[in-house]
């Protein structure tokens, strides 16, 4: 992409409005903007690590069996009746009436229509075990809309259901997406702790909150320090049976405020006590016989008799990762991106714009990254050097690559890596080459 | 993707409600369930089509020099105010008032928020010409849904929007639309044709829509029968001057009912005159300063004076293209899919699930085509053969490889092509190899 031809309107200073670090290097870096309260528009730049993050939940969520469909975001108020949330959902529930006066809402969850669709399609335990998800904008009219895309209004989830014959077979589906998520959230680089949590309006009796770490987190949270640097268990794993790899974590004291037991945190070693803030990036429910027993999503047995189904939910945050992911990684100068959800690969900067060899060297960079299936950002605008250091080291992209006249006189030019800042200079080829073999 | 662990839900009877053929094959093939009037779910089977068009219609925009970003489905109603809209829009728009009864609306279309946007981010003419787009979910509260996804109130649309300098600038972003338009519509393997048409509540002086000719279209349209068969010109062309393949298309006439001159049409010759029913998939439009007067969308000059900018919108309906397709694409046994939006490549039929070497053959060939990029549906479920042969039809995926145990113990097979309906038996490696092979 040349930036020339691209909208990436950087902000100079921090806007007053934002209170964290997220929310003000998303605003000054132009990957969002608000458009009313909670409610954003994702730019060019923010909408290309949105993608990013959706392409690597929806790889690991099939990976763990999981099924792709897509729900409508209004749904009707009798809908939620059947399950009696409608009533008690409360002011953060947006409730809308059609030109025909129909009750309908903005869905902030799914386990309702989720369980319409299975009870009209689904007959018989020979279709289970059954993980339907989707990625769906959802609506939660908070009361107070704040820290830009860590609690806004409309906002990006990703939300699976189970559907299990059993609760033994329920808790295995469970595992499966406690697994997943840990491989999600390592594969976006992030320390995600798994935290006996409250269950809150969705109900049930087996809760998981997935928490990183950030000095503004929402919530505090405790837990065995072991579990921070505990390494994901990764792809390779047998899904059939997870629970000594779930064990291996839950027995380690982790939990949020609302679920906190203070004899128990105090059981822990002393020097394996944290106590610190937390972001919750991803929440997981097993709930049982909740919405299928009112709901009627019952299926034939293997003796053919009608048996309400064990069902479980897992919610994973889409648009506030990106929060969560700048907290976690950010400097003085700006954001800096993990490799695997970057907005773009490279950062090529052209030091003099109009300098024939400078141009060619760039347009023979720009074109040689393209073609190895790189994502470019082609700094190709008049602006000072400085000021595209400056806008280069703000946007975090991880790899600089830096063309001016004097080095390109003498087949030279400059690579700056963003995490360390190290820089240096390399012959233009032997760069070209580092920065265009396969991953 | 294994039929045993996917949710295809399919219907053995045409249901009651369903007035059109691609309706009735929608809900026969479990790719869509109606949650309310008009508002769907998709299924897992709709939904790989739906991402499939996409895809294109991503593509196809970026290539005609787009920049894609995503804007909220909710937007305030003071922005609508600013243009004038919101008293204008009628009981389309979807009203909605949030907890602390701020007023909002579900987004119909998004001119005045894109305009929002521009004017808070760009501030001279060296940032143009752009052109922005998303693709997202809009609302339009029709007085009576109909037609599955054809005319339902949540839909899936492409919008892009291009702001110019001046009006000989955007007729150049124009006839870039113009054509983006013709070859997406050709890789979905319709028969596009642009006629003039009206502006509506869009407003401007210039406007075309897309139509494909079917018996089921809503409403009358008449052209030059040389339109019908015109091949779309492809990439390879010049996007700096696209006037003459623009002109060559508008000299022939082409009007949608509102803007039919009945006597123009008469000069075309006889055996030359179409006059058909139409189904709208793209609609263009140039309407100048019409949103940016109103709402101060200016840039600085060459000359330092402050220009409103000229825009242009361009809307694809993503969601009701699957009916076009269909209504253009079946046969008495169901859907037959273009390979560019099948939902799957390969139907792979095993025929006695639980023989040893149907199995054995069955899984070496799902290995080995998934191995190959292609998306593969395994029917491995216990079904009668003639249960599976007509769902496969009925579903419409191009190729259908069917194992049995009598070819299968002489290492023969049958490979059957869904369009043409022809079928032939081979040997198992060569099948594989002819399906394997790059495309």
């Amino acid at each position: 992409m040349r930036l020339s031809r691209y909208l990436l309107p950087l902000l100079k200073e921090n806007p007053s409005e934002a209170q964290i670090v997220s929310h003000r290097l998303m605003l000054r870096t132009g990957m969002i903007r608000q458009e009313a309260a909670g409610i954003y528009a994702w730019l060019p730049l923010g909408l290309r690590v949105l993608r990013k993050i959706e392409k690597i939940v929806h790889e690991e969520m099939q990976r763990a069996g999981a099924v792709e469909l897509l729900m409508p975001t209004l749904q009707l108020a009798d809908l939620w009746r059947e399950s009696g949330r409608y009533d008690d959902y409360g002011q953060e529930m947006l409730r809308i009436k059609d030109r025909h006066e129909r009750e309908m809402l903005y869905g902030p969850t799914n386990e309702e229509m989720i369980t319409e669709i299975f009870r009209g399609t689904v007959k018989s335990y020979k279709d289970l075990p059954m993980n339907l998800y989707h990625i769906q904008w959802k609506f939660r009219d908070e009361q107070r809309p704040r820290f830009g895309v860590m609690r806004g209004r409309e906002f990006l989830m990703k939300d699976a259901y189970s559907f299990d014959i059993d609760e033994a077979s329920a808790r295995k589906a469970y595992n499966r997406m406690f697994i997943a998520y840990l491989n999600t959230f390592s594969r976006l680089g992030l320390k995600a702790v798994p935290m006996r949590a409250d269950t809150g309006p969705i109900g049930g009796d087996l809760s998981h909150e997935f928490i990183i770490l950030a000095e503004t987190g929402e919530s505090a949270v405790f837990c065995h320090k072991d579990l921070v640097d505990m390494p994901a268990p990764g792809a390779d794993v047998d899904w059939d049976d997870l629970q000594g790899l779930v064990d291996q974590r839950t027995s380690l004291y982790a939990a949020t405020e609302e679920m906190h037991d203070e004899a128990a945190f105090n059981a822990v070693p002393a020097d394996k006590q944290l106590s610190a803030r937390g972001i919750e990036v991803g929440h997981i429910f097993y709930f049982g016989e909740k919405y299928s027993a009112p709901m009627g999503a019952k299926v034939s047995g293997a003796d053919g008799s009608q048996v309400n189904v064990h069902m479980g939910s897992y919610g994973v945050g889409v648009s506030r990762l990106i929060g969560g992911i700048i907290e976690a990684s950010h400097d003085e100068a700006g954001i800096i991106w993990p490799e695997s959800v970057t907005p773009f690969d490279v950062a090529l900067v052209n030091l003099r714009v109009g300098d024939e060899a400078c141009d060619a060297a760039c347009e023979k960079a720009y074109k040689a990254l393209k073609a190895a299936g790189r994502d470019v950002l082609y700094h190709d605008t008049d602006d000072r050097p400085g000021a595209k250091f400056a806008s280069m080291d703000l946007i975090g992209i991880p790899w600089q690559l830096i063309i001016g006249p004097k080095g390109i006189a003498e087949g030279q030019v400059e690579i700056k890596h963003r995490a360390t800042g190290e820089r240096h200079t390399a012959a233009f080829d032997a760069v070209l080459e580092q920065l265009t073999k396969a991953k």
